[in-house]
């Protein structure tokens, strides 16, 4: 039996997964104000068609930092796709490729980056957190270019992580088959004290640099010459300041797992756009699990949006082939949308499209 | 016993079909946001009555394209009527006549267009789905003029038919009793592969012609001297199009079938009114339940309103007796909100009507 | 056991009816969108309160049309009281008179003007519908006149009455026991049809006069030396020509019981106070049932505040003590909120008051 | 088992309590549109975080009136700890200490201020009701000041006290075991009757000077030289004459316990901040239950806030330890939005973080 829309895979993929693992997924910082809203936000914007254009071939294809990819909804960064299935990173990156999209690898990966990028047929991204030991950091980054990757996702909003209460609650902790290889040893993890709150926010606490500044691009330039995206910007001046050090710009709250009451992605992003002003690409991710998303996002200057839980529950219920069958279904939603708006082309999407 | 208003009578309605007609006549497309908001739009605009005025005779009747009517209230096309009720479209052709107004006849109409004619003393509209096969479209709306149509309504909205989810989820199927006979054969829609997803959308897609722009409105004035109607319309700009082309223009989302969160048909109406700036005739249509909605709609500008589902409820309800019914008790909350408003015709209805 | 708020009161109040009598008290017209955007309308306004004042006294006097008056909560004329309890109008009269407040009688009132106005021992109002048969008319205004009425309050917002549809489909009508003594005889009113419909419409719709303009009032003016009050204003317009013709203003949409969304009662005072711009007294009803609502529309700018529903509720649930105690826990709350608010006297409450 | 966040100590708080006690600590006045609004005025702000600092040192700490805290969180007067546990304000003082903050002692509590102050380490503040009888006020404010207490916090905002239902309803009293030492005997709370309403009203009433205006601050200033914060204003206009008077303010509604549907706190605050412009400090309270809203009132322009409720529900779920957890939890939650905003220190923090 086919699904219908992204729900049913939510669906789908909640119910594949023990407690541990769903609420690691599902939940949000705090109260999931930042959460709901993510997806509220798309809710409230209105469209506005044209009607009486010639959309006998809709093209979805665009590019991501020249890079030709069939769609412009692309994979974002989540850690321990072994979660949610046997197949881990090798099936999300299956499922990108098949669908001639970018899958952006975590370091939080359960699966090494050289195994994800030889699935990665279409191109893949790396995503950075910077570590206190900067040589490690160095090592993954070049690991990651050697096998291929083509952009660095730089994690911006995590200097700390938000607190997922359920995950607090209930001691989240990665189970004792799954490894974290891109970026430590299973040893290491297992020795992490889980008696109190989140394994994963103590590991990550311990590791992860919080002294991180505009400053430190220059070292990372140093070490790569990569195409650097800073993940998690929200304001306009962020976003000027992304222009100047010559990053691009991914608009982003984590979906909502960082800072609850943050301001929801779609409602960000105008004013990054503006402030960035076609100097860089900008990105958006949080709440896009419709075609309509998709396309309100590009109408207000995205040039791709990535997914975090849609692309888990479609691992989660059907490893690869749920990936697919997801991005296969928000594609057409796209498709079908941007038909419906008189649009043919991604590049056709503009301002205009959204209400006041 | 009588019904008290029209929520009665859908409620009446909904019950006498069975699923597969009743998913088909409910659903909207995806989240089903746009079905929604069509009626919220008239709920959240609260109306400046004005008082002793003389109200004793309150004249609902106007003119559309020039035809007296008895209401401002008129039928929209929508598919299939046979799945409500026997009678099918000759019902609701006999209820909207009894009336005094005008029903607009559906491609997709389960009786020919000759034998609807026939019944709609009042007069009827024709609404066209441009096909692929010119010549098929050409023969179809040589028929309605022959018939006696009074205008051709082109929906320009459905170059793609909307994702109703429910209809893919159950594979929505026209029973075997009901053909198509304006456009196509019963054994053309028997051929259409229903394995996956709805039936109609199927069919839909293999016949209706994607590619129409402005300039094909050409072809159309040459195979018709009918004044044409642009369904479907929802921005400034495209009624600006449609006004420099000669045509007139109905305001509608096609009750929320198409494109999700697309704007409300209240909201688009005024913009569209002020664009179109008196060259062509406005109407509007989607979520019109109570004579206040019909009230507004014609304080903002529109020259008339169209139901879609009601006037399949009111047909699954009763057949013509419940169109009838329908558009009685409607015309009737009308005739009543004018009254209570301080207005005798509906040329007095004005923007000064509704509170900003 | 004491009562704490109007809310409980209700309760009560409720509880003591038949179903045919609540449903005529509680309903609003259509979808009741206006009877609850009444009551939603306080809530939505915040307050902005002054400290530090002398508030050992506060006082709730003021004046009606120049009589003094306890308290600036008075009661709204509301047809058949004897629904309520078995003292009828003469409860309410009593209540009203106990605290020092001013009762308008309803044209429809189960007692007769004269056995209400002994009660009414602080003044009473009277409130009019003009018939057809103007003689009637007359002669009930000269009644009320002679009976020491120190208003008229002519009911400007039903030419007809709104459709309450619990009403029309259980077909109100009222018991035999009751009859309408001022203007019409108990047969009259048997001998209306109640197979269809609510009674009461059928016997008002032959009654009253749907003719009424702004020119009849010189017709009233004829017959009475009493002021004027026009009931059920909404707008800036009216308001003007109101002052103009030298009448007072009542605004009000009746309870929600006659257009459905018309603008809430307090969202529609300040336009009409401003209009007024002092020429005649502006009086609001309509879903109050706190003292910061009575506050929130003397700051606005009404003289007086009138209670439809909760005098019922007070009368049902304990005739004159249920009116007395409705009004004295609401001018309590009145009293507590104006000190709250640093204010001692009604004069001082002003727009400051209320956050824009 | 350690404790999320407040909301679970506030369910363990609840739970903890019987009903006399729990219905006078939860209670808003009336329809408590306030109370519920305090805390969804913070949810309604966005915050607009920045990226790319170095977060490794966030400093919570700031002075109060001069005084070094560790926290700009701390503790409001409320009445009658004694409800709550055992510990009573020794509790509450021994918490607030033990995080290095401030606690306000009420005028009502179950402790003499000489107890509580000796517990209050990081210093205490105490809260004031002018008395009719001057000489008490005169003598307690004497003995907080010898006490060592470093504030006097006028409360401006209950002349009266406001209307909390359930408490009348069911005739809150204290019990007989707790007395209120500071500010009278418990012979005279044992005469108040309480045969109606609640008892705390009737004792309150008796006592509290309605008449206090600003006048009297001068006589304030004659008995004390402590600095006086005004707690209760809601409104440029109070905030420039507290200024004027020299005072500092508390920007509070007493936790939607006075006037129902007054502004919420955070709403109120940006007004009051731009009126004392700089020339006192300010201060709120009202609905703080998570970091985010701690920061957002400190962006908006507060020196500090303050806990009614949350240090009740603590010191109810687990005395000292309880309210320890309750600063703690939100003094880590501060910490954490600061340093995912972006800003490591308290003086960082403007209006730039909140979404217009
Ligand atoms: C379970 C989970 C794990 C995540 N892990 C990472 C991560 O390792 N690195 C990162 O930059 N973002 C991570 N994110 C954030 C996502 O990249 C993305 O910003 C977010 O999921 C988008 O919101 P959405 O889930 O509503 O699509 C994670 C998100 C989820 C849900
Ligand atoms: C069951 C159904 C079938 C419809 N079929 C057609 C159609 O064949 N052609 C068309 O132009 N519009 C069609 N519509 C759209 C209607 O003309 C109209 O735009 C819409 O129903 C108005 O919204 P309402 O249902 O809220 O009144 C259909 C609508 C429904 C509900
Ligand atoms: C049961 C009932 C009967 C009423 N009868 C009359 C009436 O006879 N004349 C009139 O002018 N208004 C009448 N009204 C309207 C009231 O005067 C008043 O405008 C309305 O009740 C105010 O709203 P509230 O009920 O929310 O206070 C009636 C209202 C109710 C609820
Ligand atoms: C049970 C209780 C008792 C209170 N007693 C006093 C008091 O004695 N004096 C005072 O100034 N405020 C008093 N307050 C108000 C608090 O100081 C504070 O303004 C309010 O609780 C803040 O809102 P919150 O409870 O949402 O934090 C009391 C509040 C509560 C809940």
């Amino acid at each position: 039996e086919q699904t219908v829309n992204l729900a049913e895979i939510e669906a789908l993929g909640r119910a594949a997964l023990d407690q541990n693992a769903h609420e690691y997924y599902a939940s949000g910082a705090n109260d999931e104000v930042t959460l709901r809203d993510n997806r509220e936000g798309f809710r409230r914007l209105k469209l506005r068609p044209r009607m009486l254009v010639d959309v006998s071939n809709v093209d979805t294809r665009t590019t991501l930092l020249g890079l030709p990819v069939q769609t412009p909804i692309a994979i974002a960064p989540s850690a321990f796709h072994g979660l949610a299935h046997a197949d881990a990173e090798l099936g999300t990156a299956r499922g990108a490729a098949s669908m001639g999209t970018v899958m952006t690898l975590s370091t939080f990966s359960n699966t090494p980056i050289e195994a994800v990028a030889k699935q990665a047929s279409t191109g893949f991204w790396f995503q950075l957190y910077l570590y206190r030991q900067r040589e490690i950091s160095a090592e993954v980054v070049q690991r990651a270019e050697a096998a291929g990757a083509r952009a660095l996702v730089l994690t911006v909003d995590a200097p700390f992580l938000g607190r997922r209460e359920p995950n607090e609650r209930n001691r989240f902790a990665l189970p004792p088959h799954l490894g974290v290889p891109n970026a430590g040893t299973r040893q290491e993890l297992a020795g992490i004290e889980t008696d109190m709150g989140s394994q994963l926010v103590n590991y990550f606490q311990g590791l992860v640099d919080k002294t991180v500044t505009w400053n430190d691009l220059a070292w990372l330039r140093g070490v790569t010459s990569l195409p650097i995206v800073l993940k998690g910007i929200l304001t306009a001046e962020d976003a000027e300041l992304a222009a100047q050090h010559g990053c691009h710009v991914w608009v982003s709250n984590h979906g909502g797992r960082q800072l609850d009451t943050a301001v929801s992605a779609i409602d960000a992003l105008p004013e990054v756009v503006d402030a960035v002003a076609g100097r860089s690409e900008v990105y958006l991710d949080g709440g896009v699990t419709r075609g309509t998303d998709v396309l309100k996002a590009l109408a207000l200057g995205a040039q791709g949006v990535f997914l975090g839980r849609s692309a888990l529950w479609g691992l989660a219920a059907g490893g690869e082939a749920g990936v697919t069958r997801t991005l296969h279904l928000l594609n057409e939603e796209l498709r079908l949308a941007m038909a419906l708006c008189g649009k043919v082309s991604v590049g056709e999407l503009g301002r205009d499209l959204i209400r006041n």
